[in-house]
């Protein structure tokens, strides 16, 4: 990978010129949201860039989408697909390299690189996408089989659905809100005494709020209704991918579930990290799911191809003191279950998807310990203390805890990650 | 009710003087998608009656919203809130009549009159918002009540929660479509021989198609993250009124649910009437839901307000022949949850509701046996024939037959209507 002319871009950046992911930002100078790309402790402001006469030249596959990077989200660029995605990531990278082909495109000319290329510090981060429709799976193997351990001991871990079909449900895409956003502890129905006959449920603030490790990942370009996708095309549907932090109350669930499954135990906030990386970008990383022993139908069977990531994933949590513990490590190579496979399966039927549209994972654990993507299976169902630094315990979340989850690859000078996926825990609003 | 100058309002017509409900029109002559509503065989095109000189004085309320009506949703007009939707409709209703206030306006402007009084025969209809969110809840008592007997037997008919709070689920929003969209059958894994263990998929499609006879509700003005709506404040964040119908492939959905709720056994699509019959219009209509012996949280009290509707809603099955059978009538009032009520529990954690939401009840199925508002009810588990018109039956439907769900209520001369909710069923996609 050739080096960037652009300052101050350490080894260890999750934005290094092999990454170039995509993002929405706002600026004082500037405070109509619009597009950029990350790299290093910069944003690369795609707007900016493209005031500059020169643009559609850099860019041929752009000269039919004026403004397309002054929009507010992504969408527009998204629906273009994966080998318009490709080459503009492909130029960007150029543009940016010590040895960049077109050095008075960007690299030689002040003045633009004077607007256009920002501190990271001077903008503020927007959602990248206008999300139609959300949609949670269930793809972590190990979570799924701790958790279903915990509730019905190892003997029926699995339902005897998880190993033919993708388990998964429609999430609340109106509460899906960007890396930075404050979380307000949810109110809902819980039941205090879960030994009581009949079960009397109490109106109050979650007890058990929880994290959900997961990976998210956008849709480009749509099915038409009544058509499905092939899972060997799915691929050319993905935009790129987010780290996704799917906010649980576990005691609002375990009331509420049965038999339509989660609705206020989740839909209160989900946390997506800020930056869209693009499908290319993850491509060196690719691995094989989880194997799976049970037969698969065929219109889910990628005959065993490398179809997921290896993405290293951590989970720290703060305290309100400030004290940092790293609570959790893992990859997102613990999966069963591919999102070629997940679209797939979802189209199946005939569902439309939309550019725009997000999926994600599930929670991701890995199977020991310390890999768990939530704290339901790394406090063992709320029975035993995760230890956080100085001598500090949880089992669920406290009010003003913020969660940092991060997950990045790749070798120092050519890291591709997402940068933080945050979120700090507010108290609720009082119960009337 | 006074009488109105519009020719051939039919006194049965579901679209008397007291309804004007709203919706998204097409027509040769102005194809971009459009407002209107709708009186008896005719709508008043709201875009074209806003090109008159004189609008902003007839509609004050609407100075500071200009082309409201000539945008291709009804969203920015739903958002102005209920005051504006009922002083709207006054209007509408003033300049209709037949001794209208303000003549010059409409019934003696025959060059308005021409361009703005289109016959529906010459219309096409669209989906009449832009639908962030689509959650479908459960609160059709006697439905929740024998679905359950049917799997669990009378004394375990309802689930623990069901008296507590109204369950519900996250539906998907891309498979909404306006009445007249035909309706492919899903695909989807199917277990066949529900006996043999373990239990065996094939991917086929779905041979328990089935429909839910609903009413849905649209939201007008949203509540911010983290803030909920009050039981009490509900009614002035709905927008009007949909019946809507939820297609289910029952065998698709028993095998995917477990844990996670229904999937793709849901999300091929679901089907809505095109008019949206406002808040004000359903007014006179109001009942009280079912008794709940259930003390309620207080979040959930209403005072046993009159909060729900006295519809009369009926479902006809048309036969691929031609042959037509009412193979339902029942009521709206057969609901133990009433939409404020809905709209409480879902924002009680503080999940935002946007304009454009739609909120469905679940099945409304009466306590008889020719009361029941999906064919599973009404079959008695798929296990008898529902008798149709010319010695035909059903358990389930077949390709080529058409469902159409009506809901009236009113005396003639001023009723009130959704007009028809209508889908025909094609053939699924071969599987390969």
């Amino acid at each position: 990978m050739a080096s960037t002319w652009v300052p101050d871009v350490s080894p260890d950046t999750p934005f290094s010129l092999a990454n170039i992911p995509f993002g929405i930002v706002s600026s004082s100078a500037d405070p109509a949201p619009h597009a950029a790309i990350a790299i290093g402790i910069h944003v690369l402001d795609l707007k900016a860039l493209s005031s500059h006469a020169t643009f559609h030249d850099v860019f041929p596959a752009l000269k039919n989408h004026p403004g397309i990077f002054s929009k507010p989200t992504l969408n527009e660029f998204a629906a273009l697909g994966r080998p318009v995605h490709r080459e503009i990531r492909k130029t960007i990278q150029d543009l940016l390299s010590s040895e960049t082909s077109r050095p008075e495109a960007l690299k030689d000319n002040a003045e633009l690189r004077e607007k256009a290329l920002l501190s990271q510090r001077n903008v503020k981060m927007h959602l990248p996408m206008n999300i139609g429709d959300y949609t949670d799976f269930y793809a972590g193997f190990h979570h799924a089989y701790s958790v279903g351990a915990l509730f019905r001991g190892p003997q029926k871990a699995l339902q005897p659905n998880y190993t033919h079909l993708p388990v998964g449900y429609h999430g609340r895409a109106s509460s899906i809100v960007v890396s930075g956003t404050p979380i307000k502890r949810p109110v809902g129905q819980i039941i205090i005494d879960p030994t009581a006959e009949p079960k009397q449920p109490t109106t109050a603030p979650s007890r058990r709020l929880d994290i959900e490790l997961e990976l998210g990942c956008f849709i480009s370009t749509p099915n038409e209704m009544g058509s499905s996708i092939k899972v060997t095309d799915a691929e050319d549907h993905i935009f790129g991918y987010v780290i996704l932090n799917d906010w649980s109350a576990r005691d609002i669930q375990t009331w509420e579930y049965i038999p339509l499954g989660p609705f206020n135990g989740k839909n209160f906030a989900t946390t997506i990290s800020p930056w869209v990386v693009l499908a290319d970008a993850l491509d060196p990383f690719r691995t094989k799911c989880l194997d799976n022993w049970t037969p698969l139908q065929p219109y889910l069977n990628e005959n065993k191809k490398e179809s997921i990531f290896d993405i290293e994933l951590q989970v720290d949590l703060i305290t309100p003191q400030g004290d940092a513990t790293t609570i959790s490590t893992t990859s997102s190579k613990y999966l069963m279950w591919s999102f070629p496979q997940m679209i797939a399966h979802h189209s199946l039927g005939g569902c439309p998807m939309r550019t725009g549209d997000i999926l994600g994972t599930g929670t991701i654990s890995g199977p020991t310990p310390n890999e768990k993507g939530s704290l339901l299976e790394l406090s063992e169902g709320g029975k035993k203390d995760v230890m956080l630094y100085g001598m500090d315990v949880r089992r669920f979340l406290k009010d003003g805890d913020t969660v940092v989850m991060r997950g990045i690859c790749g070798k120092p000078g050519e890291k591709v990650g997402f940068g933080d996926c945050v979120g700090r825990i507010l108290a609720a609003t009082p119960v009337q």
